[in-house]
């Protein structure tokens, strides 16, 4: 294992007042607990949450400012926050309003925020994601795992807060984006937990793990490698199959954002590559791509791969997409 | 090798027209030669244009929008663009102020652009980025090889250019820009250029190239691994010994710009760890850190590693670093 770290207890430490130092116009760091928040609190609205384990950078401290995340609880790698975190956190941004949790449909992160919610002393509710088309049930999971649709309900949820809108209504538009979303992803090689010091899975160098989870969990099965054409032909065929088993079919009226998002070790250069394979396919069935975003916004660690997330639009999610959003993975219109 | 591709022959293109698929926005993609320009032309100002072997994105491509690049012309994967190219660029994007090539300094891409500049029929100069403190002269250079801070170079004469500055007075910021850029690589991993379908060279489990350039040719030295505390003093160190050999040494009177740039398959968890340990290095010698950028932005493929870049700043590569710009890859205040 070679990795950019002094050694495995201080990693998460040491990243974290790296990313505070960076980004010092945006954040600022608490440790023990550990969790961030932005440089200026916010006032008069619900104060959004989200946190799980580390190694998904930029999620989810990486979206942390204006226009999404008050707080974000970052976890050791791979490992759910603890409610203590979450507890601080949220008594560090609450400003009246109650507290929004953004959750990802992960065992451990589930009892801990549960854990948080009964013990906090403010008004609060939860959005669980779990937009990951490939499996029901999986080792980290009961039911579908929260993957990189997760951005897309941390980015119009935190939207939709900047308006004043109350915990209610945030709770039911991160419920609606999260069903509107479906993603499928795609290992080409395992990811490396540091303490571990070894790859979390073996793959063969002409394998795939097809609907792999973001911590390198099983998919649905492991596959022949083959070009990149057939492969996101089935990513995408798998997301519209579960669109239809949503009871909610994409069409030719259909408006959607896609996301094509990397594990981390996959070049710009590939990622786009996929965009325009699954932008041809869905182009070819009259859907319509009305917003794009290709980069690594949900990764696992060091794994090559990439998935892609299909949102169905509407005229609310696209506003609460497009307004103005000030963090260090996400930025635009301020 | 696992990449996503469906060949070799058209990887470039199809990654190319999935970049104008999803920043239709923001460019326009021409084949045949192929070049990105702004999806609107701006005027009367230098037209700047880049361009450069594919494999490092988001440079150059990533950059062309408002406050950057005017257009982008990429060669293949590690290998120049052609005249044509940034002949048929320069065509679609001059707006009678003249042409300001920035090129980084490899052979293939200075013959190239030289000759590019020989036939254009408007007045033009060039910005010749050679920023690497690892090595003088290398496998595909003479003289110093240009990496990372070209991003800074772009951005800063991409800025200047917008208001309306003539030609002379760019080409004069990017020199400037340039001689205050000092960067040092290292490589965890080699890459795998498609068309080679093999890792460009080997590294041992416990090595690490010190002083790599972007195309994965050697730096320094091979050294042993270590931790990330000795592997940044060394890289810092490097470059603190450039800018004094440039004869304008850092001091407790110097702001800087410090960029932590992944050569692509290397976590953020770890570039912001790098980027704790450098500016610890620099704090301690009283610099100040200005400025701040943390992520991929020249890349090498898909290797793991990372460059340190410091930019020396001034009042006017501060004020043309903080300037508005909407591209892709870089995007603030817009």
């Amino acid at each position: 294992m070679k990795k950019f770290i002094n050694n495995v207890d201080n990693l998460l430490t040491e990243s974290l007042q790296g990313f505070a130092g960076a980004h010092a116009d945006l954040v600022r760091l608490n440790l023990e607990p550990n969790f961030l928040t932005r440089a200026n609190k916010a006032n008069d609205k619900v104060a959004i949450i989200s946190g799980g384990g580390s190694g998904h950078e930029p999620l989810h401290s990486g979206f942390v400012g204006y226009g999404m995340l008050d707080a974000a609880c970052p976890g050791h790698v791979f490992t759910s926050p603890t409610p203590d975190q979450m507890i601080a956190a949220a008594e560090a941004v609450e400003s009246g309003k109650g507290v929004l949790f953004i959750v990802k449909n992960y065992a451990g992160d589930v009892m801990n925020f549960e854990m948080a919610a009964e013990m906090l002393p403010f008004k609060n509710a939860t959005v669980l994601t779990n937009d990951d088309a490939a499996v029901i049930n999986s080792s980290y999971t009961t039911g579908r795992r929260g993957v990189a649709g997760t951005v897309i309900v941390e980015k119009t949820v935190g939207s939709l807060a900047e308006t004043g809108a109350d915990l209610a209504a945030c709770k039911t538009l991160g419920d609606k984006v999260n069903l509107h979303c479906s993603s499928m992803g795609v290992a080409l090689t395992s990811c490396t937990v540091p303490a571990a010091g070894r790859p979390t899975f073996d793959i063969g160098d002409t394998e795939i793990e097809m609907g792999v989870g973001i911590h390198g969990e099983p998919g649905r099965r492991r596959e022949a490698m083959r070009d990149a054409k057939t492969l996101v032909t089935d990513m995408v065929n798998a997301i519209l199959e579960d669109f239809k088993q949503k009871d909610m079919p994409l069409n030719a009226k259909s408006e959607v954002l896609l996301l094509v998002n990397g594990f981390a070790a996959t070049p710009l250069m590939e990622l786009y590559l996929i965009y325009n394979e699954a932008a041809q396919i869905l182009k070819d069935k009259g859907i319509t791509i009305a917003r794009s975003l290709v980069g690594n916004y949900t990764t696992a660690l060091d794994m090559a791969g990439a998935s892609i997330t299909i949102c169905l639009l509407d005229d609310e999610i696209k506003q609460h997409w497009d307004s103005p959003v000030h963090t260090a993975g996400l930025r635009w219109g301020k």
